[in-house]
């Protein structure tokens, strides 16, 4: 998917909202436990009832992988039902030397068809070019996360006063465009959303933090809107496990409507004030 | 595994070498592709070949993923073909949000039942503690790499003066004991390896980087050995592919041997020497 037709679809739906598909065993509904493939129904009825308002989806793969082959079925079947206006994200922050990431991209673009994966920055700048060979495809590499542990690595200074999670920003962006290249930036710490902002002006951030974390929706979307929108909040939790009944997808409808009505009220009031 | 068993396996077998396992389709011998399960049987060949002189075998998951549920299979069986007393590693490069680190956690410790797997430290504290509760199964951290991408991030310098990477070191050093971490350092800065093993004398270190890439195994052998030899070096490449014929396992133990046999001489020379 291109970044043009990202943003179309944006407008169209007056949304940037991103729904995870970390689907767990545990956490489903009961009652899905006796179907054949209880992880894919349960996706299945989340889409069904999301669409609508969701402009992307992201399954992390982790929940997949834990289930063996069942799982990876899972997720293909997943993938294949989500609409393809929808861009589709593997959070699979994978990372590897050259060759190895080559293979990941294989996997993940061509077999899988994903639009974009999550990628972690630390081995360098061959270890990220191999997603980056794929027409379309996007990498979206970890810069400033939302979980406690960002302090631990991502807000160390460096020698320049910078902050690690900044220097990792500033020399990815010579290896390619903001037509391939996005940023997970988490919408805990609104500041330093806003100085990315200024760093990374025509990029696309994808937001975790939102809701449950802490992150502010409306801030982080004041702070990092850009003119082609250039936001997908992700929301999980709030979304998939709205309820944990039976009711479950008309739930998710309501909170994922929820949250799509406040964005429409901020594409109106930030997009075009730019 | 524990640190103490492992130690008694490198004195038993005179050695210190992890055989990398990154079997690639397009890359072994053409008469083993007729076979249901190439990818296995060519394991299991280089197995059988080099496990008298290999304390560890290293498969890289991306090769397998790669495969799909095909290759999950593969990489199920050549994990139950290792003979018991070899350390064995998933290169999987993981680490995520805490609930979803122990997700990957169960898959590669339960449900594969690996020794141990390399983490990415990008996330901190929260995304490697997970790995860290199952007794004597081991997180290998990436510290320094021996891939080109290393300069961008891991070498980049902090505040205090130091490298990125002894940044990496000395935060995970307080979060578990020498009896559950490891590092991976690479052996083409022979330098820096004498400097990470002041700043963590007891550690198993996960050298990659010798032979194709350029490091000297008799320097870093040097440098980087403590009382317990504390060195796992991998060799991938020129074991697994020493022929691309129908001898390759012959070529594998030949090439296994000779490594084995300068690794002897050094434990000789440098792990007594301390």
């Amino acid at each position: 998917m291109t970044r043009q037709e990202l943003f179309e679809q944006i407008k169209k739906k007056n949304s940037y909202l991103c729904v995870g598909l970390d689907t767990d065993l545990t956490k489903i509904p009961k009652h899905l436990l006796k179907l054949p493939d209880p992880v894919f129904e349960f996706n299945k009825q989340i889409i069904d009832a999301t669409h609508e308002f969701a402009v992307a989806y992201k399954p992390n793969i982790a929940f997949y992988e834990a289930l063996g082959s069942k799982g990876w079925e899972s997720l293909q079947k997943t993938l294949d039902y989500i609409p393809k206006e929808c861009f589709t994200i593997a959070d699979a922050k994978r990372g590897d030397i050259g060759n190895t990431s080559a293979l990941y991209a294989r996997a993940f673009f061509e077999q899988m068809s994903f639009d974009s994966i999550t990628v972690a920055p630390y081995m360098g700048e061959d270890s990220v070019k191999p997603f980056l060979e794929f027409k379309d495809k996007w990498v979206i590499l970890l810069a400033l996360t939302s979980n406690p542990g960002n302090a631990d690595f991502q807000l160390q200074e460096t020698r320049d006063g910078k902050y690690f999670y900044e220097e990792v920003i500033v020399t990815s962006l010579r290896w390619t465009t903001p037509d391939q290249l996005m940023y997970v930036v988490g919408a805990t710490q609104v500041d330093k959303l806003a100085t990315i902002r200024t760093i990374a002006p025509d990029y696309f951030f994808l937001v975790p933090g939102i809701g449950a974390q802490g992150g502010d929706l409306e801030e982080g979307s004041r702070v990092g809107m850009n003119t082609q929108c250039g936001l997908l909040v992700n929301s999980t939790r709030a979304v998939i496990y709205a309820s944990p009944k039976e009711d479950f997808a008309d739930a998710a409808r309501k909170e994922a409507g929820h949250i799509k009505g406040q964005m429409t009220e901020y594409l109106d009031k930030y997009l075009s004030a730019i």
